[in-house]
């Protein structure tokens, strides 16, 4: 399951890996696994055969290992932790569930997206219905504490869904407004699934705030990560998995970057393929060689690169142990994907 | 406020009126308005937009309503009824909002559905919105009892509806699963609202079920009732709001009575215009035509009487109040509505 990355530019990530996290949370892990089966079976048929098609589809799961490495740290020993970390799993699911019907989106991980499979209709209809889910699995952990952070963020996520549709096509966004937009829709989860975990070991409020900034610039890291990926990271190699956000008009970091820096020659250029959605042949290698020009993928990096370094601070308080050692590790490896 | 129908061939229901319940829940309902157009407002311009664009449209209200009315005549006295009323109706909002995307709908309440003013984007993710700021205020009201049952309610709901989706178009539906689709998505909600009354109030097993009784009950006589009307109702006259789940092809109560009572003939024309969606000039009068000679609208408000009255036993036990009056009166007024 190790993903270990020899080569990079990067300070201290080179190496790192995900699997001392993998492994601290192996065994609570196997149980959300086995609930997040139970949870999304319905007697109404399509209802498990669309969320196990996303389910099955192998997400990395880091949302609820997050939840359970965080409730580890903090000494946790009850059972909840297992209930809010297939909460979590869910709400992501059902927000790439609405995303999918939001942005017409053809392919998620590597598969048919489920509103092609099932239809739009399903595709809503099962995202709220694992959303229903999710809240009775933390009402049955009956943290309130917990359930105010989870309540918060699906508030929060679907605020920056709609933050995001109303900001789509516009290649004038700033990278506050942008931050603004992945720190609602990415961030707020990844916040409140580390969050969780001293709330139910009943930690006090300056390890909940450690936890919830951990969470929080983890997340915003990781998605700018993802952004760079899509026009082929640090590398900006054109792979296989590459060009998704380009063909969808997305306005990304590395499209707010290139087109802020760029000339009146290269903004005319994003105006025609994300503005007017007019893409020809060699485009994406074009948008991939002006952001080169610009070092606007190498700098989307550096700025995970901020935001990493913050979360590390914020468990720097922390006594050492495996879990904490994992938690920084996970940082570095969020960040090596770029490479 | 008041509507009183004059004219009935019911029994006992012919003059009663919402107009009790609406008066004894004022002072409350007018807290749970501000409450509402206070939590649907978001710095993301195009979310209160989107969510005033239904709630301005005036619906009736009648969920928040059985909330407010509930735990009044539970004796309670704190404030949490406001927030669990509040958050009742934006649970019900938002099931509008995703409906419409799914049934594909043109209109709601009068007015162009807010998908076709902002997008089945917008709708949906206003939607997801809303249910997260009803559960926000759940937890606010700190009720893990209220919490299990209402994000009970919104797993069935939206298990109701795949239900419903997976049974479209299908004539052969029989009554028994037609009342377990309405069961789920509209009864579910209306017996969530009613419970969560005694359960704040902290009231024994037994009036929590009385209330849930009553809730169900009165959903399902409430939905029969729309889908009488929608043909017209008793009088089985044509008017402006008739005939849209006939154009949309649902196979409502009294389709199926219709097409079940029907020769080889009538299920033909059933199966043109449910399942082919081939509907001509005139089908929606043959439609009306068929289900008189059948009984169909007549005996679906006779299913709608035999709920009503299970609901209205529901509350036979507790001692006689003005709220109870009420309740009852609700019950008999909801079915006037099909004169």
């Amino acid at each position: 399951m190790g993903v270990i990355i020899p080569l990079s530019d990067g300070k201290g990530e080179s190496r790192a890996s995900i699997e001392p996290l993998v492994r601290l949370t192996a065994e609570p892990m196997s149980r959300v696994n086995e609930l997040i089966l139970d949870r999304a079976g319905s007697d109404v048929g399509m209802i498990p055969e669309v969320a196990r098609h996303l389910i099955d589809s192998g997400g990395k799961r880091l949302r609820p290992m997050l939840t359970l490495a965080a409730a580890g740290m903090c000494g946790y020993s009850g059972g909840g932790h297992v209930k809010l970390a297939a909460s979590v799993e869910f709400m992501h699911t059902a927000t790439l569930l609405h995303d999918d019907v939001v942005d017409e989106s053809d392919m998620r991980r590597g598969k048919l997206a489920a509103r092609l499979v099932w239809g739009n209709q399903a595709s809503v209809l099962v995202g709220d219905f694992l959303l229903g889910q999710a809240f009775r699995m933390m009402v049955e952990v009956g943290s309130l504490g917990a359930l105010e952070i989870l309540s918060n963020a699906a508030a929060v996520i679907a605020e920056g869904e709609v933050m995001q549709l109303a900001a789509a096509k516009n290649t004038a966004t700033t990278e506050d407004e942008y931050l603004a937009v992945i720190g609602a829709k990415t961030a707020a989860l990844f916040s409140a699934a580390a969050e969780v975990g001293p709330v139910i070991a009943e930690r006090d409020r300056g390890e909940r705030a450690a936890f919830r900034s951990y969470g929080t610039n983890l997340g915003l890291a990781f998605q700018l990560v993802d952004d760079a990926l899509d026009y082929g990271g640090s590398a900006a190699k054109l792979g296989k998995k590459v060009g998704d956000d380009f063909r969808e008009g997305k306005v990304t970091l590395p499209v707010v970057l290139a087109y802020r820096r760029g000339s009146d020659d290269d903004r005319a250029f994003w105006k025609r393929v994300i503005v007017d959605g007019r893409i020809e042949d060699g485009d994406l290698e074009e948008a991939v060689a002006m952001m080169g020009r610009h070092n606007a993928i190498a700098d989307t990096i550096e700025r995970a690169r901020h935001f990493g370094a913050v979360a590390r601070d914020a468990l720097a308080p922390f006594p050492d142990s495996e879990y904490r050692a994992a938690l920084l590790e996970a940082v570095d490896f969020c960040i090596s994907r770029a490479h």
